[in-house]
């Protein structure tokens, strides 16, 4: 074998970055598919991939922007109410020479405008749109941000287990440490400063500098919301031990527990009197909340406090890749700025949006009910996000079989699970777990009327699953 | 101060990295628009942003695809010609959740098929689909393919000097050594293999070991289209050396000059006989070529004799963001399979794409020759690709005065050439050049009704210039 890249010889950071979400058990879903077999794909968040209808007023305006022939023609204009065509043409008033032009790296000036008012009308204050950047999904702002902080592998960032596992992904590519800071499952999934500063000693005492710290709110996989209290508790925490807060808000559309609220990072640190100043990214997308529109890789991040000179440098890193993809900005700003009340749109729009809302309000308690009631499984309420991370408690004999079989148990149980009723999920070991634990995360995207069917052939292979091994 | 992150404290290779296409003089350019001063942007290859209109198929397809309503509605279906319909229905069963669902982190399946198909058209021999990944552009995959190779600072990358920055700023940003070959201006660029020799024995004596070599082929800024013959040598050069190739092919169908034509790497390594198994990756874009859908982020690469574990884990990398965005992917489909003579849409297409073409090959010669007209100016004659990268041999008072203005000769001569017409290039130094050689890259995508006027106020600035230095 004379080859130069060979896996001994390529960049071991890349080896080493692990997702899971696209890992193991997709890889088999996919072999699955191929053979002709069916798949309910809910290992990832993937809305329209499942039946979600995309909201028509966005794709409304998305199609005369990329394609202006419509306005040009008269039958096919009388097709679009005058909010679309006002809209449409307003963006191509601001997408000089259309939405095959370049655009400034850091997105099209109009659409962060309609990103900063729409954070206002959130937080109350506006901010300056050069501390706007859109991106082609959150996951890249992610890297972006994570890659700018990260000196080497002295630095530390503390991230929550489980956790979506982009972040340990990212900081592994960019050679720092990922430190680990455990979410309890006990108290629904809480962040608690004593793990924080426990977390933090830990990455001190192994020589390493905690630099950063990722709180994913709502949770993924974990489904649960914070509190203000806990978030203000949070952030002064943040300011006193000297660490730039990430926050990952791409669920803030998605609560669904009456008593709970989502609130920025952003307002709280505004709000708070001894961490005002505190540096956070904070990050959104067009992917998650009603709009689910994951294909087209849309999202943005905000710089809060950040300094103007590091700003730049991420200015110029976003410049090597030139630009975010136009229809992702143009859908940025659709979800920033939707039809109001009064608009020829908004009451189809209110309608799809509600519809949607309202239905992953139902699946998320029914999922999460479904799940409980089965054998040894426990399951914490999904607050918000778009997933359910239950902890099943397998038998030892099938903990025996998944080491014979090579796996963790967890996976061995999501195998057999596809194996045998099509479902895929992740096992818990790919967002991080409590050792001896086992858990996994599906998604509560199945549409309704699916719903029956999959939990009770869930139920099915759970009940033999466990009864085989006990 | 008491921020954590700064300059001082921010990742070191994110700084070390430039890209002096997005750089100074851009910014200065945007700083005279917001003035309300007129600018004309000849600093990056961005046809629709000056005035090059996209191509109907496309866009049609685009937003049928995007917005599917347009099909149920017969007044607006009947506004398409029957292909685009077809071709819409295609893309609709193939892309399961219409476009705002994931695709698999290499792109859709059909898509990739297209591209196979095509490459088949190009070389003579269908690569298998899973050699190909769609990519945001052809930027994300070059970083991503070269984050794969390098392993550490000991890795080095040969690149061309002048080169298109992103291959240095990648190569930096992982920790890499870009080491500089030097393309030879007094051959028409030519790429010689005693500079490829001599640039990589320098890096092995500083301590480095050249695994990369990037070739871009049309030049990137130089224009030059390589024989068939060059490119045998450096194939089996890469062979002997036991180097990975980068081929840059971004440029494939802006080939001008006639005696020249473009080859692919991939045939050629097909081919030969020594290095038929060499690996390399290509890497291809909608931006460029006639299509010039820039802001759409599109693109892909193929790997050619890439081991399959090692595309294993580029797979891998590529599912942490995802995937790249439908609508680029769209548009690397139908630019690879466009409409054929005897489809309703080909006489349409025939005729904006042969009108482009023969536009950019008229600017191309008559680029050249204007700006080889100037005082100290040569320029070599723009075979290919879309840019002009003449030489400028400037009075020593104007050395001087840019010296005490803090900037190079080129970077001061650039600038002011902006401040007096208008006219935005990049500096050479933004490229690399031979020490005390000085040039300026700009595009030949001004269109052709504003050519006169522009190239004459260019030599009217350069005229005053030069005397008022001299």
């Amino acid at each position: 074998m004379s080859s130069v890249l060979r896996l001994e010889t390529m960049n071991p950071y890349v080896r080493k970055a692990q997702y899971a979400v696209r890992g193991r058990l997709y890889s088999a879903a996919l072999e699955r598919s191929k053979a002709g077999l069916p798949v309910v794909y809910t290992n990832i968040g993937n809305p329209h991939g499942l039946g979600q209808k995309p909201i028509t007023f966005f794709r409304q305006v998305v199609a005369i922007v990329n394609y202006p022939g419509l306005l040009e023609d008269e039958a096919t204009r009388r097709h679009f109410p005058e909010d679309v065509i006002k809209r449409a043409r307003l963006y191509l008033n601001h997408f000089k020479g259309g939405t095959g032009s370049y655009q400034d790296s850091r997105g099209n000036a109009y659409i962060r405008e309609e990103v900063a008012k729409r954070l206002e009308e959130r937080d109350g204050t506006k901010p300056d749109i050069s501390s706007i950047f859109l991106t082609d999904g959150a996951s890249a702002g992610v890297s972006r941000c994570l890659q700018a902080l990260i000196q080497g592998s002295a630095d530390a960032v503390l991230t929550p287990t489980p956790q979506y596992p982009i972040y340990a992904a990212a900081i592994n590519l960019f050679n720092g440490t990922s430190a680990e800071y455990y979410l309890d499952e006990q108290k629904g999934w809480g962040l608690d400063l004593d793990e924080l500063d426990r977390a933090r000693n830990k990455a001190h005492d192994s020589g390493g500098k905690v630099r950063g710290l990722v709180v994913i709110n709502p949770g993924n996989p974990t489904g649960q919301c914070l509190s203000e209290k806990n978030m203000l508790e949070i952030v002064e925490w943040c300011k006193r031990k000297k660490v730039v807060l990430f926050a990952d808000e791409v669920y803030q559309e998605n609560v669904y527990s009456s008593g709970r609220q989502f609130v920025s990072f952003r307002k709280v640190i505004s709000e708070s009197k001894q961490a005002s100043d505190l540096e956070c990214f904070s990050f959104h997308t067009i992917s998650k909340g009603m709009v689910g529109e994951c294909g087209h890789r849309g999202g943005y991040f905000h710089c809060n406090n950040i300094d103007p000179l590091v700003r730049n440098e991420i200015y110029k890193l976003a410049s090597t890749t030139l630009c975010s993809n136009t229809t992702g900005e143009m859908l940025v700003g659709l979800m920033s700025n939707p039809p109001r009340p009064g608009d020829p749109s908004y009451e189809l729009y209110h309608l799809e949006v509600r519809g949607i809302y309202e239905s992953l309000r139902r699946r998320a308690k029914m999922l999460a009910e479904a799940l409980g009631k089965m054998q040894g499984v426990t399951c914490n309420a999904v607050e918000g996000a778009l997933y359910a991370f239950p902890r099943i408690r397998l038998p030892h004999r099938a903990v025996v079989a998944a080491k014979a079989a090579g796996v963790p148990a967890d996976t061995y149980y999501c195998l057999r699970l596809l194996d045998e009723t099509g479902i895929c999920t992740v096992p818990g070991s790919g967002f991080g777990q409590q050792e001896g634990t086992f858990h996994f995360r599906t998604t509560i995207l199945a549409q309704e009327e699916d719903f029956d069917y999959l939990t009770q052939s869930f139920q099915e292979f759970h009940a033999r699953f466990i009864s085989e091994y006990s």
